[in-house]
Parts: structure tokens; sequence; C-alpha cells
């Protein structure tokens, strides 16, 4: 998502200025050195950069501070849960990175993700917009029923629908929070508003689904992460589950054989390939990607934002890393 | 505090209605039940109260539903806090019951505070006051720098400024927060909410100082805790410090071999009661509740609510249990 960078290059100037006044604002020895860790390991930005977009598709005064406030909350959110995550996964890397549990602890890495989630609700306090605060609470509630759906089905295998649920849940609810509060704080209606949040939504059920065909298929080198780390970490996802739901009774005992021991990556991609998981996963993407287009048209918008943020839905579907 | 219950029983029903309905606003499953479980391990409702005191002491319309929100929040906050704090300390027990934790495992402890924080967050919006979202930003901010300088300082020997340092940000803070939630939503000037901030600041300090010396001295059956658990988890509280700090150099060295080796409660006591530790703590905690009687006289305030407020800072100093 190169192309946004060049797009909107002082908002993701002046969105890095306030992640940085955010990170370093407080306490120091162990705290400090905590945030500078978490501030190094850079994401793409995608969530904020949604922030920005809707607020410009909505007209919003590209001078004003709030929807760089807001993109800056997103993302300290997203940290806040990645940290959280880490935690419950007990993973020892992130993007080719000690997690901070690794590094300094469970203990560590809950406080600091604790004070990511106030900071986060401070910066979207500094819109004096009390809707976006909701936003940002109700993302929360919502997330950590997906991340209860999750533990609560771990070690059964789920079906399409349990994925799409937590799907929905743990990713895609964050993206339609970035959309929807790029639209409150670009002043536009109620309706606009739930149009952004749908955009967001069908979006971001579409970007996990492309992700996660990537385990089986992706650049590496670019990727960043080893193809087949999902499934070596036990990860149901998409791909797999197709299979498992296509597959014949015999392919589907075999298969489950493999993913009891060792889950060689070879072998299951092999069967996957056999009943077109990936083929199918992605036709799934490009469901929702639609779904996307069709929500974007329905928030009314047609200005250079709104034609990035159809860029941006358009681009998952050719994601190689 | 038995009195509170009596002084404003319409406050506690209300109250009690609105916590029933955030325990059970979310989710299904495990997290019901998790839900239930945390609900039915019922605190004091300290914090509530002073929040529905310090907004009846500023003239709040008893019949609003703004103090009971906020009294909620403060309460879901709380526990929040508490179920983070035994991830990080691996507590198996609390008030005599098995830890979220200890039954459900860290994960599940993690993800239903974040549920609770993001619920009491919610609640404080229904007031559709961001100055009381900001209240409680803040207080997770300092919480969780009072959590990471404890993390920090593990392993070491705390003064008595580190002491109080924790215990303000870990304890007081939180009653701050409730004191000024409360004269937020009666309509208080600015001065008179810091007025209010600064007594529930000075009152939490000297409630833990209190709470501290409990561990010695307490009648364990009223309690709910065992004489002594303090100690025998490691924790540094100031009965012990002083002690160590007023000891000549022969009987420090002897205290520190005992705590080294298995803190036996009544050596410890011993010496404790020989170095005054318990009396010094409760001068302590008597100015401090000083300190709140003269931010509460600060903030103006003269009805029943005002004389409540005054009573509960008085009662810290005689509490047995």
């Amino acid at each position: 998502m190169d192309f946004l960078y060049d797009a909107i290059p002082e908002d993701f100037k002046r969105l890095e200025t306030t992640l940085d006044h955010a990170y370093h604002g407080g306490g120091g020895g162990l705290m400090r050195e905590v945030a500078e860790f978490v501030a190094e390991s850079r994401g793409k930005r995608l969530r904020p950069a949604i922030v920005c977009l809707a607020a410009r598709a909505t007209g919003i005064d590209p001078a004003s501070s709030h929807h760089i406030a807001l993109g800056a909350a997103i993302e300290l959110f997203h940290v806040a849960t990645l940290l959280h995550d880490d935690v419950i996964d007990k993973a020892p890397t992130r993007r080719g990175r000690d997690t901070v549990n690794a590094r300094w602890g469970d203990d560590v890495a809950i406080l600091y993700a604790d004070y990511l989630y106030a900071t986060s609700f401070d910066l979207a306090l500094s819109t004096l917009n009390p809707a976006t605060l909701r936003v940002l609470t109700r993302a929360t509630q919502q997330m950590t029923e997906g991340e209860f759906l999750q533990v609560e089905r771990r070690g059964q295998w789920l079906t399409e629908q349990d994925y799409l649920d937590i799907v929905t849940k743990k990713t895609a609810v964050l993206f339609s929070a970035a959309a929807s509060l790029g639209a409150l704080v670009g002043g536009a209606t109620p309706t606009r508003v739930a149009a952004f949040a749908r955009y967001g939504l069908e979006f971001g059920i579409a970007f996990q689904i492309t992700d996660d065909t990537l385990d089986y298929e992706a650049q590496t080198d670019r990727w960043g992460k080893r193809v087949g780390s999902d499934l070596a970490e036990g990860k149901q996802t998409l791909p797999l589950l197709r299979t498992l739901a296509a597959a014949s009774e015999e392919d589907r005992k075999a298969l489950l054989k493999v993913l009891d021991n060792g889950r060689d990556f070879a072998t299951v991609h092999g069967y996957v390939q056999r009943y077109a998981g990936i083929a199918y996963s992605l036709d799934r993407a490009g469901d929702y990607c639609r779904g996307a287009l069709s929500a974007l048209e329905d928030t009314g918008a047609s200005n250079e934002a709104a034609d990035l943020l159809r860029q941006v839905a358009g681009q998952v579907l050719v994601r190689t890393h």
C-alpha cells in the first residue's frame, strides 16, 4: 500500500509526530525503555491511513488535528491489542523481533498495553467528540468477545462461520472503527458514518482472509513472516478449514492425522491445493471486497480520498506480501 | 463503613442494578460464566460510594443517573485493575476465592479485564461529559506507571518515598478519580473539583497505609484476609519498611535474615513492635487523613453528604478490618 504514503504525506508526517509524543509521554526508566522498543516496531500504519482517508473523503479541513489524533489513537489501540494477544498466545516473536512479553515478561506487556489503551482513549478525547470514544469502547468490547470465542473454541475445529465471527470481531471491527472515526470527525451524517463503518468491516474481513492465504503462498522475503508459521502455531485459517470441509472422508482423515503429527507444511499444502483452499478463500475475500466497495458507494463520497479508499480495498486482492 | 449503606440506600440500590446490567451485557458462554463469577465477588463499594457522596456534596439532583453511572464505572475499573494485578502477581486467591487467572487462565483474566475497562469507559460516556473520561484515562496512565515502578523495584528494598509513590499511583489515584468524578457531575467549579481530587488522594493514601497495618494486627475473622499474608507474599509495606529504616544495624541484619529465610510472622512482628512500625504507620495515615479533611474544607461543601465524606475519612483511622 505504498501509494498511500505518496498520497497523503503530510498526514503521515503529523501522525508520526503524534505517535512519538504519545510513546514518550509516560513514566521513566523501564517504561521508557519499553516505549522505545514498541515504537521502533513500526507497522504499515494502514489503520491510521484509513482514518485520515475517511476524514478527507467526508471533507475534514486537512489542517484539523482531529483525524491525526484519531489515527494515532487507532494505531496505539491496535498495538495494545497485539501486546495482549502476544501474552495470551505466549508468542516469543512478532515481525521478526522479540515480543515485549518474551523480553520483559507478561506483567510488563499487560501493563504497557493498559497504558496504551488509556493513551489511545485520551487522544480520542482531544477531539471533544464523545461519539469517537464510544466507537473505541465498543470496538474493545467486541474484540474481547472475539478473543473469548477463540479461547472457548480452543482444541476444537472451527466451522467457517466461527472463523468469520472471530475474524470479524478480532480484526475487522478495528478497521470498521478506523473508517467510522474518520467519517465522524469529517462531519458525516449518521447514515454515512454507518456506510463507512461497513466499508471498514468488509474490508477488514477481506484483509484477514487474504493475510491467511499468504501463510501458504507469500513471497516470504517481503511478507516479513515465514510461510507456514500460522500452520506451525496451530492457527485455524480459512484455506485449511475449507480444505477440511471439502475433502473426501479419506483425505480428511489423512489430513487430520498430519495435523496431529507435526503438521508438515508441504503435505498440508498439497491437500490445500488439491481442494482449492486458497482459491476458495480468495473468492470469499473478493466477495467482502465487493461489499466494501458497495458500502463506499453508499457513503456518497466522490473525491480523491474516496478514490484512495477504493484502491485500498482493491489492493487487498492482489497482495503478495 | 456500614453507615454508608444506611445513609444513601437508594444510590446503592441503583448502583447494583447498573452493575448487574454491565456484567451481563457482553458475550455468552465462557464470558458470561466469568462475568457471573466476578460479579459474585462483591467488594465494599467504597469507591462508588465516594463518587455518589461527592456528587451529592456538590448538589447533584439525586434522581440523576450520572453519579450512578460513574459509581459503576469506577467499580468496574477497580475490578479490572484487580484482575490484571492478580495475573501480574500470579495470585491464586483473592478475598478467599479463586482468582479468575487461577480458575480460567491468564488469557481469560486479561481479556475480561479489557472488557471491563471498555465497559467502564462506556458508562462514563453516558454522562456526555468528556471531562469524566479524561479522569479515567489519566487514572489508568498513572496506575500503570505505579505498577511499572513496582515491577522495576522488584527484588530491591523500597524507601518510604518509593512506597508512598507506589501507593499514591496504585491506590490513591483511583479514590481521587472517584471524588473528582462525583464533583464533576455535581457541577462543581474546577477549583472545587481539584479540592475533591485532593480529598480522594489523601484519603486513598491513608486507606492503603491503614490496610497495610492490618496485615499485622487485624481481626482476621472480619478482615477477610489472614494476618501475615502480605508478609508471606513478600509485599513491602510501611510497617516493615519503617522497622528496617529505624532498626539498629544489628537488628536490621537479623531481620533481613528472617525475611530471607521463610519470613516467620511472629519474629517479624516482634521487630515491628520493637521499632513501633505500626504506630509510625498509623501516625503517617493520620497525617494524610488530616490532609483529606483539610481538602474537604477547601471544597466548601457543607451538607449531609459532606459530613459523610468527613466520617469516611475519619473511619480509616479506626479500621480493625
